[in-house]
């Protein structure tokens, strides 16, 4: 079963949608009126033997990864967070002691970003570890950024470096990124705050750029073309490419788990770094064919239509 | 592990939470201060094999469940649902008509309830069924009503009837409470909009009589003096008494799942129906002992403690 699939579903009914839906489902986070205010919501899930390996990760880094996952959606947004719930079901005989380390490591993080656990349902059965968090967000002065909005003629950037993110790194010691990354708020905002510098359109990457670009290309209805000579390939990516044996850039293009973000802007505008973080031009938005293609500029020159080199969500 | 000691781990973080939080954890929905405006929350989750049974359960039933959960929540604050996002983990093989046929259940029930669902995450993994559902509420008008608050003096009330809640009936056919109830929400509504019937405090009753009005007792610094033979009992619950062998009073105090209301309120000032649903005064608050305890008398004439008469709920 695709998750695309359901989710479009679910997406069938947004015609029927009160008029209190400002942002419909299908971005990354939703949102709606309540009492005059626009609330952003996203909810993510962190199971056992999917997103982390309960075996050999460490507690606190679990409990971290439930909060941030749901973060780098907000950063998507450029929306600031203003507090969480989690629900979690913990396999029997989780112990008491594990169980108030995950729910430090939990409270511990949401309270970093200012976003406070401020509820929460606790079940235990006989079925692995699984945590769900809902994050709630508001624009606080700079209006959402979308998935819709690239215009043709946009550069394509993403922020930070790619690849590998389930690769243990000696440095820093023991980082792995898929546990370890930063949400990319702050960058978020400065860049949606400024208007020379504001994203047309904005993805976190979850899936996979060629997965993620693809979502956002669908959603602003163009297409895409990105010069693999160009992206910036992490040091996992090449250390998962020597185990591989695949070429690094298929592990930048094709790997999930970034947790960084894709937007597009108009071109010459964004600088090279914002808020420290890197910010790399890989490639221009262009008109759309019959459907939304994002197409990839090989090192041999050969041009590749990007979609099924997505990488495919583990479980 | 139990429970409320996690709970009561993450509580300890209130003094700590900011300004923006108007109703800590600890109730039956907390509140964020987003954009002005006081967002109420609350998270539940719907597990295979804990709260209902894949096998045996009609998938439209669960998900509706996975929805009036949590809007038994709302009920318990008197609270108007606005919207809600779930997440969930199908086991592979799932199968994309039942999926699709769960999801259509829980959209349907949302907007029975006015309550959107505007977002979600759905993932597959090798273990059982699981849903979370959030739901957001706001006040429209009408200040939440908390478990805190009871008078020494006041009347204790239960909504509907109570026990069996697990025990399918022949009239309705197929009639299973704690998958086919009705949320309390315009009850509480009607109760808390009114001056003359607003209850002091209130919770919903998941998991038996007996431990919920402890927890009321307890947030609200009281105790309670119960009458077993005052109990609104059940049909399911005179059936499940004849197959247990216990009396059927113990069914109504230490049965799960009702999803009925337990609230407080000064004597005399609450119809016996309100919007058609019975309402039934079964006891008195009474100053706290040491402890906010709360006793049952039984039919013979003794008092006993309920502390430990308490459903645990499944797995």
């Amino acid at each position: 079963m695709r998750e695309l699939d359901l989710l479009s579903h679910i997406y069938r009914a947004n015609p029927a949608l009160p008029d209190g839906v400002t942002i419909p489902p299908g971005d990354d986070m939703g949102a709606m009126a309540i009492g005059g205010a626009a609330v952003l919501v996203t909810v993510d899930q962190v199971a056992d033997g999917v997103h982390v390996d309960l075996a050999t990760t460490p507690i606190e880094k679990i409990g971290r990864k439930a909060i941030t996952r749901n973060l780098s959606d907000v950063a998507a947004m450029a929306a600031r967070p203003v507090g969480a719930v989690a629900a979690a079901s913990l396999p029997t005989g989780f112990g008491e002691d594990r169980a108030e380390a995950l729910f430090d490591a939990m409270r511990a993080t949401a309270k970093d970003y200012h976003c406070p656990l401020i509820g929460g349902d606790i079940s235990t059965w006989d079925q692995r570890l699984i945590l769900t968090v809902t994050v709630f967000a508001d624009a606080d002065g700079i209006d959402p950024v979308l998935r819709r909005g690239a215009q043709v003629g946009d550069a394509v950037y993403v922020t930070g470096v790619l690849g590998g993110s389930l690769v243990e790194l000696d440095s820093p010691p023991g980082y792995v990124h898929h546990l370890d990354f930063t949400p990319r708020i702050a960058l978020a905002r400065l860049l949606a705050g400024d208007r020379t510098t504001r994203p047309n359109c904005m993805i976190d990457l979850s899936d996979g750029l060629g997965q993620d670009l693809t979502r956002l290309c669908e959603q602003s209805g163009v297409g895409a073309e990105l010069d693999t000579s160009r992206l910036p390939i992490s040091d996992a990516a090449k250390l998962a490419a020597q185990r591989s044996g695949s070429p690094p850039w298929r592990h930048a293009l094709g790997d999930g788990e970034d947790y960084e973000l894709c937007f597009t802007a108009p071109p010459n505008r964004i600088p090279a770094s914002v808020g420290g973080v890197p910010v790399t031009s890989i490639g221009r938005i262009i008109a759309a064919g019959d459907v939304a293609r994002v197409t990839a500029r090989l090192p041999d020159g050969k041009a590749v239509d990007m979609e099924g080199l997505g990488w495919e969500h583990r479980g």
